[in-house]
């Protein structure tokens, strides 16, 4: 069996440290791992399938014989590093949203686009987290009815700012309960029992950075320049799942039943539907696991050929750290 | 000065206690003041403008000489009393949902529809929570266009579920930090660290209860039976303001300008929409006040005349409570 020879760019982060979990769980054919971090962090140790492997610094010269780059830094230093990494020979399949919209570059969600992947020049680009999430679970009623708008309103766990942001909503609580003054960090006001309609800077537009990119990543992903999507970010105190509540309006009909129907077959879903027993994705039930939950599925009141649902994903896995890793099987598989 | 005596049925619940302190800090011309509750606080003391009130019980005799009653119970409790203190001739003023879309029973939010009162036949009905403050929040902005529809996603405090419900976020977030398993009561799963896309229960539809009110009784209360209203309401782990994200199409015309320039000047709305500065509405700034804050007001992306907005309001409030005494404010205003 070929094996491969895998660097994990950001090992330390909370993508990385996952891109890790999910390379194990998998049993990805990795030959040789390197594990690459910031100058701090050179030298300490993480494990893989019951090895010690000691973290080197993530520079120019450190993509010699990779095979496949994963990437969690953030755009800046994945702009510096990964064209290195490209030169080196290796695929680098890529977290940041440095290279999502370059039109050399495929934006690839394993369930929705696959065949993208062969048109890389090097680099593989990773979704945003909302985005994965909400396509996964729209998919499969894309593919049936052609959605043509989304209106989103999200519900998105501290997870989104990395292992600062998990850490900042626990130190609130502690201080909250202490009766100490609360001082954010990581977000820029208390998140402990609030909700910060802020994710990203802000466009002349009005809207963020975050809420653009289900717009516009979507169209590239499901190669649908029209697709149309409002989209309202939110950050609230839940650790590692985010949530999203969605409208969508579609080409041709669909009824409840059809929908139900397609998405408890459809890849990556866990159809979590069944309101008399009072079941319906949550975000703590959907975290530390790969699958879009998707349930609370109902015709719009306002139009025809419209649904409401609401979905749910752990945001470190399935919104960052497991699709990189599926993009990274898919293209062996595609190149076995 | 005229005055009126004024009782209070269910004054030991959030709501009830609300109801107390906002006719204190209004001043509310007060003669006798009663307050009711059931039998197991018989008894108990409150305290309204230093002097100290002591619980009677709530039953069909209770009512005898009162000119306003506040109700703050639940419906079945609002059905089997509150006709007594029609018959003993008080005007009621009910903060639950048992008489809301009855056609003899004005339904008010005295920003919107302060000409409803005059209409009533012995009650007044106070709208559900989230509807009121997703109504404050957009009236100028439909006085001016004409909402034809709406598309909210909610983010409801625990307070929704009065006294019980803020314990019980209080509780499971120490029983998290003690390693304790938690056991949920007032809510059907965990609501610290998580969210829960169920307030009510649910309709044949597929909505719940709490998500068909926002266009029942906005249709009511803006006398517009063509309002469409796509509603997903979620239990978010925030003490006691309501967060909305809406996404709203008129009949004419409206920009961003025009409407921050409209909700600037709109009774009981606080206009917190400055992007560049990071300022935006949060329930954390809108709790305890009985302004709705109204922010991040944007083109919709997908129509023309279309906007999306955020507004946050305290539930207990706004909300409930104060929306009940403007009521009685009124009426008194209105009869004077």
């Amino acid at each position: 069996m070929k094996t491969y020879n895998v660097a994990i760019l950001g090992a330390t982060g909370a993508v990385g440290q996952e891109m890790l979990n999910v390379l194990e769980e998998r049993d990805f054919p990795v030959n040789e791992l390197r594990l690459l971090a910031s100058k701090r962090s050179v030298g300490k140790e993480m494990t893989f399938k019951n090895q010690t492997y000691t973290l080197q610094e993530a520079n120019e010269h450190a993509f010699a014989g990779m095979d496949i780059v994963l990437g969690a830094v953030e755009n800046d230093v994945a702009e510096k590093l990964l064209p290195y990494a490209v030169k080196a020979g290796a695929l680098v399949i890529d977290n940041s949203s440095a290279y999502r919209l370059d039109e050399n570059v495929p934006l690839v969600v394993p369930e929705v686009n696959p065949e993208d992947i062969k048109n890389h020049n090097g680099i593989i680009a990773n979704p945003n987290c909302s985005t994965i999430i909400a396509l996964v679970a729209i998919n499969a009623l894309h593919e049936y009815a052609g959605v043509e708008s989304i209106v989103a309103s999200t519900y998105q766990a501290v997870s989104g700012a990395g292992n600062p942001g998990q850490a900042e909503l626990e130190t609130q609580v502690q201080e909250i309960l202490e009766g100490k003054e609360v001082q954010p960090k990581v977000f820029a006001y208390q998140i402990a029992y609030n909700v910060i309609p802020q994710i990203g800077g802000f466009d002349e537009n009005g809207y963020t950075s975050e809420e653009m990119k289900m717009q516009n990543e979507g169209r590239k992903i499901l190669h649908h320049d029209d697709l149309k999507v409002t989209c309202t970010c939110v950050r609230v105190p839940v650790m590692r799942s985010h949530s999203e509540s969605l409208t969508l309006t579609f080409k041709n009909d669909i009824d409840v039943a059809k929908a139900k129907e397609l998405l408890a077959n459809a890849k990556g879903v866990k159809l979590v539907d069944n309101p008399q027993e009072n079941q319906y994705p949550m975000p703590l039930d959907s975290s530390n696991q790969d699958l879009v939950y998707v349930g609370r599925i109902r015709k719009d009141l306002m139009r025809d050929k419209a649904l409401t649902l609401w979905c749910c994903g752990d945001q470190v896995r399935k919104g960052a750290a497991t699709n990189a890793v599926q993009i990274a099987i898919e293209y062996v598989k595609q190149n076995a």
